[in-house]
């Protein structure tokens, strides 16, 4: 440990985190473009479309929003972790098992880096995923129909925060445990131990999901590691493919007041590990299957697009104390939170938060290291290399709290610094830096479109910044949070533009639009629907009862409901309604909303089928209406349900005036 | 009926409808002002505020969209009628309650119409109030905190439409059933009768709200209609203060079809509400307390702002066929939808959906109409006028389908066409228009800020498209809906910019910043905080056993929360986690989730206090943290919950390390 290393005190570290945003407040206003200048490179004219799609965590809200880039514009929100009100997301009976977990309906998930699909190291525009941090899960999203397809929960994980980064060719998605938890090693489940066992029987795990050609995700293997808080992960690329890295905090294994108790030791570690090592052991039959039980959760294509739960019992460990070669610690300064694998795959950057260097790990000589077994003890059955053996350069003064890196594709990398509230641009063979950039306020994540990927295009970076205080006029107590756009196309970066996003987006990747929209869906086609309750024509349109089940098959279209007029509804049913929206034009849904129910709303959209749960309560008569005004008579899209009492004797009947 | 309407004949209905937008579509880039114009128009620079508030309904997503303008930027989301997973709205203790209804709990409105309270016809930056259509409500949100402070439900109603316009002092909020139900005459009860009854058993209802001066909602009386469709509403103002006008639709009282039954009669009706005398009548005892089950759910501020529901059981009918000179007809081109005042108080004007002309009535004449009983016959004891008498004139080629207008207060009015996607300026007094600009497609309302009240602040227009299509990169079949920004500071409209909304924003309403921002709340002082769960400092914290209850009372500052380590929980117990942010700054919410949970986060406000209930499941330990990057030691804001077997001696214990 020859280099010196500025670590900032403990005893600094409040005055810093709370000081840190009055600080670059007083800085507004440097390096503004001029405004005009600034205003026209943003400004996307009506007719016109943005250059970049941006998918943006929603962080709390446990969804994916969507932004244009570089106009900043709120484009569209996808459902994912969490129940949507606004089309039914996790309400439908066709999309309430995609909430599943195996602790039951689970309405809510904490959604925190969006990844896009890659192919040679490039992103391909077919999918995107998203982990969920607090019941760990990873989602798939097509960027075909912008809807989630899959879920798929990972065991033996507290937290799922290292995810969903994936390799080069999308072999492979990381997931690890943000926090450990008492697993007994022989199966591995949750334990009922004193919390202050936390040395003797915290573990985590690193979990890869195997990803189809189709997409289809299943765990195919789980590392056990030593009781760490693991924080984030990239996979390596070019030479160092077949690696992936995740950093790790709490070396110290507290288990109470991390804040000051897991901030002790001068180093924590990043964990590299050869997955395509642990590909082969797995093929080889190596580790062990252990109970591990977990859903799986997915769109049923072949049967018309209804959410399906699985569950998966059993999984794959690997044990480094057994397998060697499979993991290998990198000490790295103190909490280190990102961890960034530069386009040409050589270069390895932790962002030590509490660390006033930038560390530039060597991935040749991290190889040569492991090869001459320069090691410096082990944890759990993982080798601790040398520091200085696999040290590249430090990067010096790269701002307060440095968190994460993404670069440009031009040989720069630019890294946030959370508590000094800029942007950093360094030279990553000079490890100098040659550029920095104030933001408002305290940036986590930062983003260059393909940023993390073998082909950054390096036009735009946005700072995800985590405090937004006075950025907007004010929305009481509670904001949005807050990005910024910022010109990387030449030497100096150059402020353009402030626009909130919604939630939290810890994280963002951005996409060239042309990459995405040739393979856009504009609607269902109705001959593909193969959905068991559809009907593809107003004659098929009825209402059948089934003991105490009323099924209405019913079809939308401008501007009725077919039928529009239902008797024979008795209190104390089960009525279901499964409605086809018969249109095949791009941007005409329908929405259903019926008067008593205890649900939320349907939008169904062109070719779409979905199913309504109603158990209607009291006698009367109910209308039921379009909730997404369609068309110039949209307000006449009606009609009415007969609840009669239980009992009666009101025969089922249905109708459509003509 | 001697003035000539061109009606649209119905044969040519379903052409219009689909073609509309392809029409529109052809003229794109007509009276887009100069690119750079515009661009520095709508660009609000970083650092900078955009100079009004636009507050837009979120339609079938129910809430309530803030948006700044010029800029189009989505500033926040207020969680109103539906489920908020973001901030745990509608799951956690404190606000569950805000959703229910005379039949339980729901999760999901369809919001419709924001309307800022107004004092001498201004708008006051008080209150902004929004309508739910499908459960019938009315919320009120407080300017200062953005929350929705109280929900008052409408008995007696199928479908609030026609909701909440205010009148000039806020003394009343407009309700009305959009789709009649059948009623029976004696209990108001909704009946088990065919529907095919209509004519004979359906009726409708107008309702009055009244808003106490610290903006508590009641319903002060009921007015008994036919069953017609009542679709929107506004209020006199100056000379014709004291009335309220509702559309309505379906006079042909068709049951089944009614794109087509409902389209039939030349003329439908406004209907003109004497407010004042109806409160007359209140105050003389008149009317009936009739059966009206309702909920009223409100924010308890005594009570540390813990939502609260009463159940009211009456409400006071008036019948028209009872009491006289309490409701006119005045007759109006085929089914208007928009009716709407001008500043002046002096004009009435409608949207016939199906009409080619714009009628304007003259409140002048109307009076002078009733008092010279110029009645071509009544309906349900409702006087109909006669259509001449009270027309001051009709708006010629104002576009196909016209639908809402705002006003300027310079003499000019806007309305939109849904049809030929334009939106047309026309003298108010010469009923002559002089302007038009095409929008991009078939906009429904639109907005001015202040352009319902007696002072507009005509400098910008906002047309709210139904249809989205090709206007921003595409987001898969489901795309948000897209609002563009007008200038009409000059003699000629000039569109500047595109904009998403989310949800399906039918109406929106604006006000100059100023207005709002000096009332506005940072966060909730603790000393304030009147919650009885609440602890207000880290010494107070605490875990209880009550029977299988356990009550954790924590607090959470940067960056840890007390108490982080807690045993003693079993399996089976309900654990109630009331858990109080102790910052007092600007923008430092915590968040709370625990692995294991079936609700939603909670979101924390600084001085708040929210609880949370967790059934544990299974035995082991269970890690919770902060879900709200609070500061640069976020990630270790975090602790544990033991979870014991049921019947486990583990007795209550809770630290925190030090």
């Amino acid at each position: 440990m020859n280099t010196i290393h500025k670590i900032i005190g403990t005893w600094a570290l409040p005055l810093l985190v709370v000081s840190g945003v009055l600080l670059a407040g007083c800085q507004n206003g440097q390096q503004i473009g001029s405004s005009d200048d600034a205003a026209s490179k943003v400004y996307v004219a009506p007719g016109e479309h943005d250059e970049f799609y941006g998918f943006f965590s929603g962080g709390y809200n446990g969804q994916l929003g969507i932004y244009g880039l570089p106009s900043g514009r709120h484009l569209f929100t996808v459902p994912v972790f969490s129940q949507a009100p606004v089309n039914g997301y996790g309400y439908s009976e066709e999309t309430k098992a995609m909430l599943n977990t195996s602790h039951g309906f689970v309405p809510w998930g904490d959604a925190h880096h969006p990844e896009l699909s890659q192919t040679n190291g490039e992103t391909d525009g077919r999918w995107i995923f998203i982990n969920e941090n607090n019941t760990p899960r990873v989602a798939r999203i097509g960027l075909d129909d912008f809807k989630t397809q899959e879920i798929i929960e990972i065991p033996n994980s507290a937290g799922n925060h290292a995810s969903p980064f994936v390799t080069p060719n999308t072999e492979y998605i990381s997931a690890a445990t943000r926090f450990s938890i008492p697993m007994d090693d022989k199966d591995m489940q949750n334990m009922d131990v004193p919390i202050d066992s936390y040395k003797e029987n915290f573990r985590g795990t690193l979990s890869f999901i195997k990803v189809s050609d189709k997409g289809k995700m299943n765990i195919d293997f789980q590392i056990l590691m030593p009781g760490f808080d693991y924080d984030l992960s990239h996979a390596g690329k070019g030479p160092s493919d077949g690696w992936s890295f995740f950093t790790s905090y709490n070396s110290e294994e507290a288990n109470t007041l991390l804040e000051i108790n897991a901030s002790k030791n001068d180093k924590d570690f990043i964990a590299a590990v050869n997955w395509k090592k642990a590909a082969e052991y797995v093929k080889q039959g190596k580790g062990t299957m252990m109970p591990g039980e977990h859903v799986r959760n997915y769109i049923d294509h072949e049967e018309g697009g209804i959410a399906k739960s699985e569950t998966i019992e059993e999984v794959r460990v690997l044990d480094p104390r057994k397998l060697d070669g499979l993991v290998y610690f990198l000490p790295t300064p103190k909490s280190p939170h990102g961890v960034d694998v530069d386009p040409s795959g050589k270069y390895i950057v932790a962002g030590g938060k509490l660390s006033t260097v930038i560390p530039v790990h060597s991935f040749a000589k991290m190889k040569k290291a492991i090869e001459n077994e320069e090691f410096e003890g082990e944890v759990m059955g993982v080798p601790v290399l040398n520091y200085d053996s696999i040290l590249y350069g430090e990067v010096e003064n790269p701002g307060l709290g440095p968190l994460h890196t993404e670069f440009d594709g031009k040989g720069n990398a630019y890294t946030t610094a959370f508590i000094s509230s800029e942007i950093v641009k360094w030279d990553i063979e000079k490890t100098e830096v040659v550029d920095r950039i104030n933001t408002y306020y305290s940036p986590g994540h930062l983003m260059i479109p393909g940023g993390d990927s073998q082909k950054p295009d390096g036009k735009y970076l946005v700072a995800l910044n985590k405090i937004t205080k006075d950025r907007y006029l004010p929305t009481g107590p509670e904001m949005f949070h807050s990005a910024q756009l910022i010109d990387i196309s030449g030497e100096k970066m150059k402020l353009l533009l402030d626009f909130p996003t919604e939630g939290e987006p810890h994280y963002a990747q951005g996409i060239a639009a042309e990459k995405v929209i040739e393979n856009q869906k504009r609607f269902y086609k109705l001959e593909d629907n193969g959905h068991p309750d559809a009907i593809t024509s107003e004659k098929q349109a009825r209402v059948e009862r089934d003991g105490n089940e009323v099924h209405i098959y019913m079809t939308a279209i401008r501007s009725h409901f077919t039928p529009d007029n239902i008797e024979g509804v008795k209190v104390g049913d089960e009525v279901y309604f499964h409605i086809t929206n018969l249109e095949q034009d791009w941007d005409v849904p329908h929405g259903f909303a019926i008067k008593g129910a205890n649900n939320a709303e349907l939008l169904i959209m062109p070719g779409e089928t979905l199913s309504f749960k109603w158990e209607p309560q009291k006698e009367g008569v109910f209308p039921f209406y379009c909730t997404d005004f369609c068309s110039a008579l949209h307000q006449e899209m009606q009609g009415y349900v007969r609840v009669s009492p239980k009992g009666s004797d009101v025969e089922i009947a249905y109708g459509t005036g003509q």
